[in-house]
C-alpha cells in the first residue's frame, strides 16, 4: 500500500537557499522588473529516476512505471534564464506582462458591485464613442500621412524632372540626393533621440502587446508623433519603406492613448473614461486601433478587420468583430468624403497616388485551365523568394543590431548611408534603360508631364520615354499602380522589370531595419507585383492573362510568401485592385506560396519579434509539451507573504527581487494549516506601502481598509512606469509595523496542480490570458504553493535549455523543412 | 484573531442527505444522461446573512463586512432544475457536453507518448486530406442540389407555363400545387419517420455543437442522405425555405463522418484516422465543413470562412482560419469547374439560376451625400422589420412545437398545409396585378420564354407581362436576380412590389417550422430585396441609386436585421452581387440594421437556440455573475470515487444517477489527508467495468492496467450512443470485488476555489472549453472538493431560478429595451 502512494505523490522536502539577487538589466531608464516569482526551492524525491532518463531517449517504455513517474531529472538550474529584455523600436528596454487577469481582490468586486445601470451605460456609450474617435482620428491621420507625402515627394520629382528638362542632370542628382538625405536625416534623428520605439514598423511591437507583452513606451504620446512624422519624411525621402506598418502602429497607438482613462499629468480626467483603466479593456481598443490602421492605409475596411483578426490579435471575441468593424466602416467612410474633397484639385499635388486604390477592374477577367499552371508556378516560386526574403530580413536585422549597439551615431550613420546609396540607385539606374517610342495609342500624355504616370522622360529625347524610370524614378505607390497597370504589354521591357524587381529585393531587405518608422507591405507589394510582372513576361503567348494580373498576382504570392496570412491578405488584395473575378486565382497562389514558405521558416513578423526578444505565446503547443510537467518547468526560489505582513518583509522582497506576484498565504497562528489565500501584485503592494495604511500589532484591518483606499487606486494606468519601491521611505518603527495583506489580495487566482502536463497548463494560461499561474502540489505538503508559472516559463527556448535531451528527442516539433538551403548564407 | 478567520472562511459542515433520484427524460432512445454531478449536501453557515440580503436590495452598502460576506442566502433548491433535454430538428432528445478538456489519464499519456515523427506526419496530412475531401464532396453536394433543384422546379414551371400559354388554368394550377403537394410531403414524411434530426435548418444545432452541446443524431449519415433529399424536395416544391442552411448542416455532416475514425459497423477503420477521435480535432472539422456550406451556397469561399468564424464557431485558433480557406478555396474551384462544365449547356435546366451569382455590376457604381440619408433611413428600419420577423419566427416555432407535441400526424399536416396554403397564394396572387405593356427596348425576350428572366406572361395578352408573376411565379434564386436587375425602373409595380414584400414576409415566417429541411438565408434575402425595391421606388427621384441597387441594400439591412453578423454579411453579399463598390453603403447600412435590432432582440440563430433549449454557453458574462461566487451555484448532491472503490458502489452510483464525471479521492488509509486525485468520466469508468479489471483486495492495479487495456478503449468515438451502465452484468462476487481508477482517472482536471466569482469562472469555462470544472474549498475541510460546475450551471436562466432577487436587482443586463412593443403579439 505504501509502495502504491509513493509511486502517485512526489514528496516534497523544503530546503532552505541563500536568496539569489536576480543582476538587473537597466538599460533603459526603467527599473528592470521581471516576471519570475522567487522561492525556498522545492527538491524532489523521486524513485524511478534511471527508468525516466531511459524513456526520454525515444525508446517507447510501455512498462507502466515509466507512465507515471516523472520524465525528467531533477537537476535542473534555479532560474529562469530566459531574457526580460527585448528591442523595442530601435530600443533595448525590459518587458512586463499585461495582467488581462480579473484581480479579484475586495477593492474591484467592491467598484463592480457598485457599478450601476449608469455606469454600464457608461461605459457602453464610452466603447462605442471610443471606436468612433479611433477611426476618425485615424483616418484623418492616415488622410494627413498621404497628403504630406505626395506633396513632398511629389514637388521632389516634379523638380527633378523639371531640371531634367533641361538636360541638368548633375544639379538634378544633387537636389535629389540632398534633399533625400536631408529627409532621412529628419526621419533618422528624431527617432533615434525623441521616441526610439517608433522605429520601424511597429506591427512586431503591437502583435506583442496583443499577446500580452508590455513593451514600454510603444503606445506614449511622444511615440504617435514621431511616428507620423518620420514616417512622413522617410517615405517622402525615397526610402524603400511602406507607411501601412507604422499606420498600424499609428492606430494602436491612438486606441491606447484614448483607453489610457485620461492623463493625470495634462489634467485630462474623466470619470468616464476610468472603467477603461485596466489591461483587458485597452487591448480590445488596440485591437480595434489596428484594425483601423490598415483600414486607413489601403482603403481596405474589410481587411483590415481581418488582418487586426488573423494576424495582429491573440484573442478575440465576436463582440470585437462587430466594434473593429464600426471602426473601420468609420475610417472607410471619413476617407471617402476626404478623397471626395481632394478630387476638386483643392489638395496639391494629391494625384491619383496614396489612398486612391489600384483599380484593376476590367470588365471581364477571363482565365481557363491553361492559366493555372504558370499560375501555380507563379505562387510556389513567390513562397520560396518570399521566405528567402524573410531569412534574409532576419539576418540583416541581426547585423544591424550589432552595429546599432555600438551608439546612437551609428544607427544615423547606417541611415545616411542607405539614402544616399538608394538614392544613387534610383538616378542611376534608368541609365541602363534604352529609351523607348511612345505608342501611339497611349491613353495618356507620353512623355508624362507632372509627376505621375506611366511614361516618365529622364533622359529620353523628345517623344520616347524610360520604362525603368517610370517604376523606379518614382513613388511607389504610383510604381505600383503602373506595375498593375492592364493593357500594357508592351509598355515594359524584359531587362528593365528584371532590374526593378532584384533592386527592389535587395534594397527593401536593407532598408527595413534603419531607425526611422518603415513598412514592409509596399516593399513587399512592389517586388511582388515587379516578380510577377516578369513571370507574366516569361510565360508570354503561353497564357491569356493580362501582365498587369500577373503582376497583381506576383504581389500576392509575394506577400503570401512572406507575410503568411491568407484571408486577410485576399480580402486586401481584393479592396486594392477592387476585382472581385479574381478571388479564385488570388486564393490559389496564397494557397501556393503559403505553403510553398511555411517549409521554410516562419511569418516575417514572427521572426522579427523573435529576433527583437519579445516572449511571444503561441496558440499550438509544441509536442514536447506533452511529455512535460508543470512541475518539471517551474522554478524559484518562491517568495511568499504571510496574510497579515510585517512591513519590513515586504520592503525588504519588493526590494531585492524583481518579480511582479507574490502568493499570500495564511499560517498556523491564522488558520489550522497552510493555506493559500491569493496573489498579490508588486503594484498593488507599493499602493499599499505608499499610503502606510500599517497597524502597530498583527490584527486585520477591518473596515479601516475602506477609509484609506477606494476602487481607483487599484485600477491599472496606461503607461506602464509606475511607483518604484525605491522611491518610498520608510523610518524604523514602520518597518517594525505590520500590514493586513488580504483584502488587497486577489483571493482566487487561476491555479493547476503540478502533475498537470505543461501543455494543458499552456491552453489555461494562453485562453484566459494569464500572467501568473500558480501552482499547487497534489497532496498538501508542506506549503500550500509550488510555486509561480509566467509566460517566460513557457517558451520554447527556455523549456528546451532546462531540459536538453528533448532538444535530441522526438517529440521535437514536426516540420517539413527543406534541407538547410539557406544555411549557406 | 479567530473572528478574521471565521468573516474569511465559510465553513463547511457535511450533511448526509438522500440519494434522490431524478426523474429521467426519456423521449428518445438514449438513455437521459445528464451534466450534474451529485453529492452529498454542504450546507454553508454564514454570519452576515442579513446583511447580504439587504446589499441585494440595491443599497450600495459600503461597509467593509459586506465585501466579504457572501450576497446570498443559503436558502437554495438541492438539484439543478435546467432542463437536460433539447429539441434536435423535430426531436426531443437528451443532450449532453463534449469533452474538450484534454483528459490526462495514464493511458492517454501513453498514446501521446509513444507518438513519433511517423505519427505526427500522419495526422498532420490527414488533416488536411480531410480539410481537402469535406471541400470536394461539400460542393460536389452543393452542386447537385443546384441542379435537381433548378431540374425538378424547372420543369414544374415550364410545364404549368406552357399549360397557362394555352390558357388551361384550371389544370395548370391543380398540376402546380399537386406537384408541389407531393414534394412536400416525400420531404415531410422522411424527415419525421428517417431522420428527425434533419429537420429545420440545421445551424442552430450544428452552432450548439461547435459551443460544446452534443445533440445526438444530428451527424449520422442517415441525417445526411435526409437533409439532401428533403431539401431538394422542400425547395422544388415552391416553399419559402431556403437551401444555404441545410448545406451548412450538409457541410458540418459531411465533415463530422469523415473525422469520425471510420466506423466499426462498416467495417472502415483505418489506423491513420484514429488521431481523430476526439472531440477537440471533430470540433476543427465541423467548424470547416460549415465554411464550406456557406461557401457552396452562395459560392463565396471568403464569405464561407467569415461566417464559420463570426457566427458558427465558438473557439477559433488561426490554424483554423488557414483550413478552413483551404477547404472553400477548394470549394471554389471546384464549383467553378463544374460550372464551366455546365455552361456547355449539359446540365439540362439548370441555368442562370442557382449557383450563378446575383451579378449587379454597373461600371461605376456612383453615390453621394444626398444618398446617405435614404440608406439610412432603411437601414433603421430594415432593423425594425428583422427584429420583427425574429420575434414572429419565435412565437410561431413555440406554437408549431405545441402542435408537434401531438404526434408526427400533425407536424405532416402542418407541412401539406403550407405547401396547399403557399401554392394558393403563388398562383393566386398574380391575378391582382396588371399586366404591363412590354418595354420595346427590353434586353431579354417578352413575355419571357422558358423558365427564368424578368418577364412572365401569367395570364397577360401577347406583348405584355405581369410583373408580380415574374416574382412571384418563380423560383426564389430568380425572384432575388429579378429584384437585384440594374435599370428596370419601370419594370415593377408599386404595387406588386408592395404584395410580393407581405407575402414573403410572412410566408416565409409560416414555412421555416415545418418539418423538412428549411433555411432562412434566401427568404430574408427575397424579403430584404423586395423591401429594399419597395422603398427605392418610394424614394423615387430624389436619390440617383438605382433600384436594383435599393434591393441588395435592402437584403443587407434586412439580414443585418435577422442574422446579426457583420463582416461575413458584408462580404458575402459582396461576392453575391460581385461588387467592392458598393462596399460603404452596405457598410452603413449592416451597422445601423444591426444597432436598431439589437435593441429589440438577439439574432435569430440565438432565439432558436434557445426555444430549442440548447444549453449554448455565451462569451459575455452577464454583470450579476460578479457579484455571485461560485460557491453561490454549485450544488449536489456530489458523488465521488475512492481512488480504489468497490465494484458494486461503482455500479450502484453509475446506474442511480446521471451525471458523467465523478471526482476520485484518495482518502486517509490511501493517503494522510483526503486528496482529490482528479476525475473520471462516466464513458471511461463503464470501459472498465466492461473489460471486468477487478481486484479481490484494495491493492493497486500495477501493470496489470496495461495488460488489459489500451488507449484506444479511451478515445472517444464519434457517435453518442456508448455503452451504457444497464447493458452490463455482475455477478455477486463481483460486486464485492474492488476497483483501482488511479491509472483512469483524469489527474489534472481544472479547478477553482469556491470564492471565486462565477465571472471570473465562466472565463475558464468558455475560453478553455471546460465540460466538467471541480471546485474546491478554498480552506481544506472534510471534502477536498466542493462540487462540480457544467454547462447549466452558467445557463442565466438558471442562476436568475436559482436567486430570484437577481432578476429584480440593478445588476441585469443592460440592454436598451424598446417599450414592449412587441408584447402586443
Amino acid at each position: 500500500m505504501h509502495g502504491h502512494i509513493l509511486r502517485h505523490l512526489q514528496f516534497l522536502t523544503i530546503q532552505s537557499t541563500q536568496l539569489s539577487l536576480l543582476s538587473l538589466v537597466a538599460v533603459c531608464q526603467w527599473s528592470s522588473i521581471t516576471e519570475k516569482t522567487s522561492y525556498k526551492t522545492f527538491k524532489k524525491r523521486r524513485e524511478h529516476h534511471a527508468m525516466s532518463t531511459n524513456f526520454i531517449n525515444g525508446e517507447a517504455n510501455t512498462d507502466y512505471e515509466s507512465l507515471i513517474t516523472p520524465l525528467l531529472s531533477s537537476q535542473r538550474p534555479l532560474v529562469n534564464s530566459t531574457s526580460q529584455v527585448a528591442i523595442v523600436g530601435a530600443h533595448v528596454c525590459p518587458i512586463e506582462s499585461l495582467d488581462y487577469e480579473i484581480a479579484e481582490n475586495d477593492f474591484l468586486k467592491q467598484d463592480w458591485r457598485s457599478r450601476g445601470k449608469m455606469q454600464i451605460f457608461q461605459y457602453v456609450l464610452m466603447k462605442w464613442l471610443l471606436c468612433f474617435l479611433i477611426g476618425l482620428i485615424v483616418s484623418l491621420i492616415g488622410f494627413f500621412n498621404n497628403l504630406a507625402v505626395e506633396n513632398i515627394a511629389g514637388m521632389k520629382f516634379v523638380v527633378t524632372s523639371n531640371m531634367m528638362m533641361l538636360n541638368r542632370f548633375g544639379m538634378a542628382f544633387l537636389v535629389f540626393s540632398v534633399s533625400n538625405l536631408i529627409l532621412t536625416l529628419v526621419a533618422s534623428i528624431i527617432t533615434a533621440f525623441i521616441a526610439p520605439a517608433a522605429a520601424g514598423s511597429g506591427i512586431p511591437e503591437v502583435k506583442a502587446y496583443l499577446n500580452g507583452v508590455d513593451a514600454p513606451g510603444i503606445f506614449s504620446l511622444r511615440t504617435l508623433v514621431i511616428k507620423i512624422i518620420g514616417s512622413i519624411t522617410a517615405v517622402s525621402s525615397s526610402l524603400l519603406v511602406g507607411k501601412a506598418g507604422p499606420m498600424v502602429h499609428t492606430g494602436a497607438c491612438v486606441a491606447a492613448l484614448l483607453g489610457q482613462g485620461g492623463s493625470k499629468r495634462f489634467k485630462l480626467t474623466w470619470r468616464w473614461l476610468r472603467f477603461f483603466k485596466n489591461d483587458r479593456d485597452r487591448r480590445d481598443l488596440v485591437t480595434c486601433g489596428s484594425a483601423a490602421g490598415i483600414a486607413a492605409a489601403f482603403r481596405a475596411p474589410v481587411g483590415g478587420v481581418l488582418f487586426a483578426l488573423e494576424e495582429m490579435a491573440s484573442w478575440w471575441r465576436s463582440a470585437l468583430l462587430w466594434r473593429s468593424f464600426f471602426t473601420t466602416a468609420v475610417v472607410a467612410i471619413v476617407l471617402r468624403a476626404l478623397i471626395d474633397f481632394c478630387l476638386s484639385g483643392k489638395c496639391g499635388l494629391f494625384g491619383k497616388g496614396g489612398l486612391i486604390m489600384f483599380d484593376v477592374y476590367s470588365e471581364s477577367v477571363t482565365y481557363h485551365l491553361i492559366d493555372v499552371l504558370p499560375v501555380l508556378t507563379l505562387g510556389a516560386i513567390g513562397g520560396i523568394l518570399g521566405s528567402l526574403y524573410n531569412f534574409l530580413l532576419d539576418k540583416v536585422l541581426r547585423i544591424y543590431n550589432r552595429i546599432n549597439e555600438k551608439g546612437v551615431v551609428y544607427k544615423i550613420l547606417i541611415a545616411c548611408a542607405i539614402s544616399i546609396f538608394t538614392s544613387c540607385l534610383l538616378f542611376g539606374l534608368p541609365w541602363l534603360a534604352s529609351c523607348q517610342p511612345c505608342p501611339s495609342d497611349a491613353s495618356e500624355a507620353c512623355p508624362t508631364i507632372g509627376r505621375s504616370g506611366n511614361f516618365k522622360k529622364f533622359q529620353c529625347p523628345p517623344g520616347q520615354y524610360n520604362d525603368l524610370a517610370s517604376l523606379i524614378f518614382n513613388t511607389n505607390d504610383d510604381s505600383v499602380r503602373n506595375l498593375f497597370s492592364k493593357n500594357t504589354k508592351f509598355e515594359f521591357q524584359f531587362s528593365s522589370i528584371l532590374i526593378f524587381f532584384v533592386t527592389c529585393y535587395f534594397l527593401s531587405i536593407i532598408s527595413y531595419g534603419i531607425v526611422a518608422p518603415a513598412g514592409l507591405f509596399i516593399p513587399v507589394i512592389v517586388t511582388g507585383a515587379s516578380y510577377g510582372r516578369f513571370v507574366g513576361m516569361l510565360v508570354g503567348s503561353h497564357s491569356n492573362l493580362d501582365h498587369g494580373l500577373y503582376a497583381v498576382l506576383g504581389a500576392a504570392s509575394f506577400l503570401g510568401g512572406s507575410m503568411r496570412m491568407t484571408v486577410s491578405l485576399c480580402v486586401i488584395i481584393l479592396e486594392l485592385t477592387n476585382n472581385l473575378l479574381l478571388l479564385p486565382l488570388i486564393m490559389l497562389v496564397l494557397l501556393v506560396s503559403k505553403t510553398v514558405a511555411d517549409a521554410f521558416n516562419s511569418n516575417i513578423y514572427d521572426l522579427i519579434m523573435n529576433a527583437k526578444g519579445f516572449p511571444y505565446l503561441e496558440t499550438h503547443t509544441e509536442p514536447y509539451m506533452r511529455q512535460l510537467t508543470v512541475g518539471d518547468v517551474v522554478r524559484g526560489p518562491l517568495q511568499v507573504f504571510q496574510g497579515i505582513e510585517k512591513v519590513g518583509n515586504i520592503v525588504h522582497v519588493l526590494s531585492t527581487t524583481s518579480h511582479n506576484g507574490f502568493p499570500v498565504i495564511d499560517e498556523p497562528p491564522l488558520s489550522e494549516s497552510p493555506v493559500l489565500y491569493g496573489l498579490i501584485l508588486r503594484a498593488h503592494a507599493i499602493e499599499l506601502l505608499k499610503k502606510k495604511a500599517f497597524m502597530p500589532t498583527p490584527v486585520p484591518i477591518g473596515t479601516d481598509a475602506l477609509k484609506l483606499f477606494y476602487a481607483g487606486d487599484f485600477l491599472k494606468r496606461g503607461s506602464s512606469n509606475g511607483d518604484k519601491i525605491e522611491d518610498l521611505q520608510f523610518t524604523e518603527e514602520e518597518m517594525e509595523m505590520f500590514l493586513d495583506l488580504h483584502p488587497f489580495t486577489n483571493a482566487s487566482p487561476y491555479t493547476v496542480v503540478d502533475s498537470m502536463s505543461l501543455a494543458k497548463a499552456l491552453i489555461l494560461f494562453r485562453e484566459v490570458g494569464l500572467r501568473h499561474l500558480m501552482v499547487t502540489p497534489k497532496i498538501s505538503g508542506r506549503s500550500p504553493v509550488v510555486g509561480i508559472l509566467t509566460r517566460h516559463d513557457f517558451m520554447p527556448g527556455h523549456i528546451l535549455d532546462l531540459h536538453p535531451m528533448l532538444a535530441r528527442s522526438r517529440w521535437k516539433r514536426l516540420r517539413i523543412r527543406a534541407p538547410r538551403l539557406f544555411k549557406l548564407f
